[in-house]
């Protein structure tokens, strides 16, 4: 497929130096692009790079095109942001190439007679949708996903392969859920009763907003009687755990292997390194950072960022340091023992 | 569904103050509780809110009984645990109000003709059961389950959709699987030759006892030669891993992302929060409770709670923390030779 | 099934001290063999065990020989790795008694018309494959699997029921995928503008060796714009995260919950124990052992073990640890002021 980059630029904005009537067929690294390829320059770093690139076409920021522009002689595209700029003609080149899902239910599917599915869905193989659930016009739920009981899949929401999506939760608009993501599960609350546990019901439901990505095999709890909420333009990468009633708030993304406690609320724009764990019951304001592999106990009430891990070492050093971690009482004492022994000697130097 | 005050003191127990022919339709949250609504105090310190509470009739515990009844006009049930109460009605409001699974097998489900399921069993849409299987009466087995060959699921447990059950691994009553939970992979073991792996067959079984609860995406590995078990009671949350041939004791509680290695033996009454990890090839005594993000490479041989994480801060003062955790020895060098220059000092003065 | 001792030598190797005529129709645990069945001796120590087994053949090393030779009555067989043979003859017995499944497509199984699968493969229940796909001889692709468009399945891979498997991914011969794995999700790579995300298509691969085994609900990502790469013969246990465009090196074993960022490069007969943590970008050495619940944020230069955990201990011991930990910089100020002060009143002694 080819494109004019005029075209290119009515689509995603930038100031064009250069023949809007370059016909470009994709985007590629600086390093790679050829004569009918465009790219980018996210980085200043890659100014020499971007000076020798063969591509018809560069987008880059204004910072950059004064240097660029002395060697490079290619069209220029400038814009603030050349790495958004990349993204969505990536995703735009992406769609051109990409046969669309057909509209349409397969045959395979068990589609209950009271679900509604827009005629413009997309439902694949052994599809499961139940009762009274809805499917909105240019979703795409692909093949071996099921859909439970009144819930309800927004516009062009996308569901990779082996989804579970439970009854009554409802994702917005423009979503993807990946592979073996389950949407949705009981929130896990027992009562204790001599010893042993007695379940409560999980009887509130997951809500999602628009625009939220979930990654592969990550599990998202509906709520015990209020709902567990994922706001708008929330990202959560793979097997990450997100209990009941948890609040995740719009913007936020968390990495892979993330876990975060029921009831736990989180704020908006936050990021979440792969692992990090947060306890169950805390406040997380907006804008915070937490590093991966750290724990947070209690509630974080100020942005910034925050970190807790061990730091990594040979093995054997480890294990000295581990020793005196478990020893810093000891050492207490002894600097302790020293200042009043130190304080002693002076005053007694003092009396002589 | 209306039901009568005094039918649910029969089913649950309780002592009654008011009148049994009062007429409840759900159970409710204090602050939200209506006229015909039902609700409980499962803490003192709600004491205030109760006295408030619009509900048709409270059920609390003998200690707060003298102070609500002062205040509150409806009807009281006291009962030594009103949590467990609260969660065997909600359970029961539950059931009333959501459609039984109908019984028999979906027309879309696989189901070998040597496979025994009971009529009274729900198989759903697009499940697979291989050869020699066997389904209990009441058994409720949702869309996409996986059950292998000759594995056995007991009377009322409940698949949801998408469970893996592999071959001879067998559950037994009342049991909950939750979605993308996969029982019976093989263990990870490979024996290594020439620096690569060969691997060990899996020949053990999954065990599960009754009442036992698993999480969305939890795995649970069948043992190398013997079996892997789980005990009564036990509940794991989501995203859980539980290596093969590890024994967990009735009624012990995992929080997600709880990993347990190979061949780790854990006590009952135990609990883990999110994320502990517990070393293969250990013990762990009855009632440990473990804190979220703990790595266990030991036995623990007591009971009692257990913690072990790098306590979180802001990224510069954890920074600065770091790096005098990497020169502890250090640290201590310093202290060890001010012991001794004291020392020294003190003996001189003596000696003057 | 009987097989004599002489048919496993020509198969497995080792030197004989017996009758090759003997037949066995299992390997079973030291302790537990019987007259029909062989056992290993894995390890010196259990040399007094081996001295009583009723097995009928013993398979042991070189080291062993004289002392089990002088009590074990039975057949011998000697091999430097009796280990590795124990997991060769293991095999084989299970391969004997297990059916193999038979080759063809399930009559429920959605196989695109385009997609070339070998009338050797066994393709299970509720299967889908999509267009252009490829399943090679002998792979085995248990109920509810997902295969992608043009992806390729290679000879003798086994995936396990409910795997999916993404467009244009690829794996070699004999490899071993079980449940809930997901194979070439999207990787979680975004541009950020103006507080929120803009996603970067995900249009990479994962490319996969011969003899690689992946665990249940493991997920790896494809590539953004290169692939994602595991090579030959590594083993990654369950609820492993790998990120897209990670490179593998062949012979690397992780353990359950292990997670790798995108673009992580690990090399060759690495080992990480569970639940470690490994940055993004950063590379990691040939010969590599990270210690369970380690976090790695940085590359690796050199071989050898690295470790990096909070040492767990009784709570109230780890807060007053966490306490002082997080109180070391005014410990280091404290030990710094004594060795001013030591410092001056060593000169004001030597000055009286």
């Amino acid at each position: 497929m080819m494109i004019r980059l005029g075209e290119l630029l009515e689509r995603f904005g930038g100031q064009l130096t250069g023949d809007p009537g370059i016909e470009v067929t994709a985007i590629a690294p600086l390093d790679r692009a050829g004569a009918s390829e465009i790219s980018f320059l996210s980085n200043s770093k890659l100014r020499a790079l971007a000076a020798q690139s063969q591509a018809a076409a560069l987008v880059l920021a204004p910072a950059d095109e004064p240097e660029v522009a002395a060697t490079y002689t290619g069209a220029r595209v400038v814009t603030p942001n050349p790495y958004a700029w990349f993204a969505r003609a990536a995703q735009f080149f992406v769609a051109q190439r990409t046969p669309a899902p057909e509209p349409g239910v397969h045959p395979t599917a068990a589609v209950h007679h009271s679900a509604r599915v827009d005629a413009s869905a997309h439902i694949g193989a052994h599809v499961t949708i139940e009762a009274g659930a809805r499917v909105e016009p240019g979703a795409v739920i692909d093949a071996g996903c099921y859909i439970g009981r009144e819930a309800v899949v927004g516009e062009d929401t996308h569901f990779f392969a082996n989804v579970t999506f439970h009854a009554r939760c409802v994702i917005g608009a423009r979503g993807i859920v990946h592979s073996g993501a389950v949407i949705g599960g009981d929130g896990f609350g027992f009562a204790v009763d001599g010893g042993s546990y007695i379940k409560i019901p999980q009887t509130g439901r997951v809500l999602i907003g628009d625009d939220v990505d979930i990654g592969s095999n990550t599990t998202v709890d509906r709520g015990a009687l209020d709902d567990t909420v994922i706001e708008d333009g929330v990202k959560l990468d793979n097997l990450i755990q997100i209990g009941h009633n948890c609040r995740i708030g719009a913007h936020t993304a968390m990495a892979g292997c993330v876990g975060v406690a029921g009831s736990a609320h989180i704020g908006k724009h936050c990021t979440f390194g792969g692992a990090a764990m947060i306890n169950g019951h805390i406040e997380i304001v907006d804008n915070v950072h937490v590093t991966a592999a750290t724990m947070v106990p209690n509630s974080l009430t100020e942005p910034g960022r925050y970190t807790g891990y061990f730091p990594v070492a040979r093995n054997a050093e480890w294990e000295r340091n581990a020793v005196l971690v478990r020893n810093l009482s000891t050492m207490r004492e002894k600097v302790r023992a020293l200042e009043k022994a130190v304080k002693a000697l002076d005053a007694q130097r003092q009396n002589e």
